[in-house]
């Protein structure tokens, strides 16, 4: 049994759509990040950086969503969410997720949680204020050289799918109107057709 | 044959060590930064994000230090640089390259790149007064946490290694003093024993 430690509203969300894709065994346990519930010691314990996703396996705790996406690809190899047999392949859906963790994530977070870099208010709102450029040129990049559609990767569905979805559904607040990106707006009503969704976006709304 | 485009002061210095630590036919390409080399079209048509590292592979090109470590050791699995066959091990790797990728990387540009962030000069020194901060916090978490010792995984030297290697490379400029964090010092001058580093240094002072 693996236990995802999720948060609604966090790309904790794209390792939950890839576990149930997998038709993995698992629960959910919700880590209040409003209450601050990362920062105390029995979740300190489970990830000591204080984030979540975290994923308790048999072998121990995982963190980092490309990383937990990846182990349940292979973990579940006839679920087919990644292209296991092919290095290069496997290594061009790495990519594609380490873009989202080290660049497009990160440049989100600068309209939120700009206290992680810098002290001043009047930083936090210059960073606010450039996040729909950042997210805009990434969102340009992905809609014009890395979506290859109808999924991330092509033909195959893999785990950088529900991992983009997450990001999909953060351009409103961002600034980035998604209509003028039509092929992730194609992708992301695809994605919501799906019952993998559909079950984790239930899972949100109702913690 | 692989070819690496690179610049010398670069987190390409991990994807250089990590192929010649695999034994593998390559070819270095020095990328110039200082003079916008990156940003020109014959480099883009390469890597659209403008940025080092990229690999040229037989299948095509791969960008992202922690895909492109993989990748290595998948593609030299003689060379032993990644617990292949254990998923969670592989994965537990993956999240250590992952975290430098998406925390470590990104707290240290702050002291440096500000303006992919901000557009403000006050942002900017902001940024760069935190740095000594946040560098330090991610590195107590891995001497503490994360530095299994005698590699960054334990007995097993993996492509883990050379990224850490390069983070351990920036702690100075950061303001973190690197005999503050005992098993992280022990780390970098075993690091620079090793014939692969030497010879990856090399190039650097020379390109």
């Amino acid at each position: 049994m693996l236990t995802l430690y999720h948060s609604p509203g966090s790309c904790a969300l794209a390792s939950h759509i890839a576990l149930e894709e997998a038709g993995a065994e698992y629960r959910v346990v919700k880590v209040d990040l409003g209450s601050g519930a990362q920062r105390q010691p029995d979740y300190l314990a489970i990830n000591p950086k204080g984030r979540v996703p975290a994923l308790a396996t048999e072998g121990g705790i995982l963190t980092e969503t490309p990383a937990i996406l990846a182990f349940i690809a292979q973990r579940f190899p006839e679920s087919r969410l990644a292209p296991l047999d092919d290095a290069f392949a496997f290594a061009e859906m790495q990519a594609f997720n380490a873009y989202l963790c080290s660049t497009v994530h990160v440049a989100h977070a600068h309209g939120r949680r700009g206290s992680r870099w810098a002290n001043e208010q009047s930083s936090f709102d210059d960073m606010k204020r450039k996040v729909p450029e950042t997210m805009g040129a990434a969102m340009a990049l992905v809609e014009d050289d890395m979506l290859r559609g109808p999924w991330i990767m092509g033909d195959q569905y893999t785990v950088a799918d529900p991992y983009f979805y997450v990001v999909s559904t953060w351009l409103k607040a961002d600034g980035v109107d998604i209509e003028t990106l039509p092929r992730i707006a194609d992708f992301k009503r695809r994605m919501e057709e799906r019952p993998s969704v559909k079950k984790a976006l239930r899972w949100m709304a109702e913690a």
